[in-house]
């Protein structure tokens, strides 16, 4: 694969794939590798996770995987080999360098604000989007990319870009209201998962990025969930906030849980049609 | 069955339940019938569905439809016919008195307007709850109740009122805010679907209906469809809002098939616990 310059030792696990009758079972092996490229300049070093088993039988749908204003952190990784386990081939990106990862929010928002409101935001994500396609193991055809708080913004910014994706997902990601040119451009459907009380996601935002798909007709669904504040998907969201200091984020189960389950059902339908 | 004054000619369809392997297939008999009752002295009539093959098999999940403002027409009853061949006992239940339908919107909302912000409201849908439990067929820890438009607010007020409803499913319903002592009373998660330009379910007042939902620590989800206006999961509301001259009221056939795949996720949530 281009952009391979280094292999981490493989972690490999048995899933024992459970047939309705119990009269079969399909080894499966998960696979996961750092991805060394470059863009503009600066070294990045993705993670890509894929079931071994299920690449033999042909191409599959690929998801990228925008992190959090954190980097590509274990949460991401994580996330990456959840979608692989459900017959994805996942790749999460890095939008900030190789091995560029932190827990205290002020250098968060540093490294995360270096791309709103950039191109660079979507041409960032566009090269990790290349490193997914170029695994030789996607259906070009059915390509989505989720994203989490910082990663929700940056999806909707790639979808915008005219990015090949069939769908986007945003886990309470920063509205990014489309561009006066995204109704021609943009592919995507958009799936907006939010915190119904995220202070970071403010009511009159979400009105904005809404009114703005409206207005460019781009298909779009945003499910909001009771009491769920920033950062609902990340078990360490607690522990985050509270070392930073920071009030309104946490996880919260049910809407963590929820809208996994709801992103696997708006997959469903763009990759299959039902 | 209690209540039952007169049983319409069954109508019967046979549904091949597909196996994975295609080594099986169960026989399932759709089984409708209305069921006359009464309530505060006004004579109703409800319409019961359930799939003959699975009621064999023990008891079921059951749930309670509340039609639009229109009253229990053609539309409301496939509803609780497809609600059968998912599995679940399906009771439509009548809020107007037996046979009174309408497609005359002023009509319509003089019939429903003897209803909102009164107890009567959750009572009358209660008596059709009660024809539901009263089947015998109906798993009492698995019961919810669905509603389209003005059904919609009907679940909400049922559900404060301390039903027994392990969920409710609101249709582009108009938001009901919770009263003071709902907090008490309330078993029911919601699951809240509407349309995102809906002219008749304005921001402001879902707003206030999750606000109220947030400070009773009632459960939700509110669900929001790209370019869907009021009615949208009714095939026959284009002609509806024509032949009434109403703006802001059609068909979304996405808008339909997500909210009928989501509501069942969210049964699942409910019923299953997973």
């Amino acid at each position: 694969m281009a952009g391979v310059h280094k292999v981490r030792p493989m972690r490999t696990m048995i899933l024992a794939a459970v047939s309705l009758l119990g009269a079969t079972s399909l080894p499966a092996k998960l696979v996961t590798r750092s991805v060394a490229y470059e863009h503009a300049g600066v070294k990045l070093e993705g993670y890509l996770a894929y079931d071994d088993a299920r690449t033999a039988g042909g191409k599959l749908p690929g998801v990228l995987v925008v992190p959090e204003w954190w980097g590509l952190n274990e949460f991401v990784k994580e996330r990456a080999e959840a979608l692989a386990k459900l017959g994805y081939i996942a790749f999460a990106t890095d939008m900030y360098g190789a091995g560029v990862v932190t827990t205290d929010a002020r250098k968060a928002g540093e490294l995360a604000g270096q791309f709103y409101g950039k191109p660079l935001m979507a041409e960032r994500a566009q090269a990790g989007l290349d490193q997914l396609l170029q695994t030789g193991f996607v259906d070009r055809a059915r390509v989505a990319a989720i994203g989490f708080c910082f990663g929700g913004s940056t999806c909707e910014a790639l979808a915008y870009s005219g990015a090949p994706l069939a769908g986007i997902v945003s886990f309470h990601g920063g509205p990014v209201p489309a561009p006066a040119d995204a109704a021609a451009k943009t592919k995507a459907k958009f799936l907006i998962c939010t915190g119904a009380v995220d202070p970071f996601v403010k009511p009159e935002a979400l009105a904005a990025l809404t009114k703005s798909l409206e207005d460019a007709h781009i298909d779009y669904q945003v499910i909001s969930y009771a009491g769920a504040v920033h950062s609902f998907t990340n078990p360490g969201a607690d522990r985050l906030a509270k070392d930073n200091g920071l009030i309104g984020m946490g996880y919260n189960e049910a809407a963590a849980r929820r809208s996994w389950r709801q992103m696997q059902v708006f997959f469903q339908e763009i990759f299959t049609g039902r």
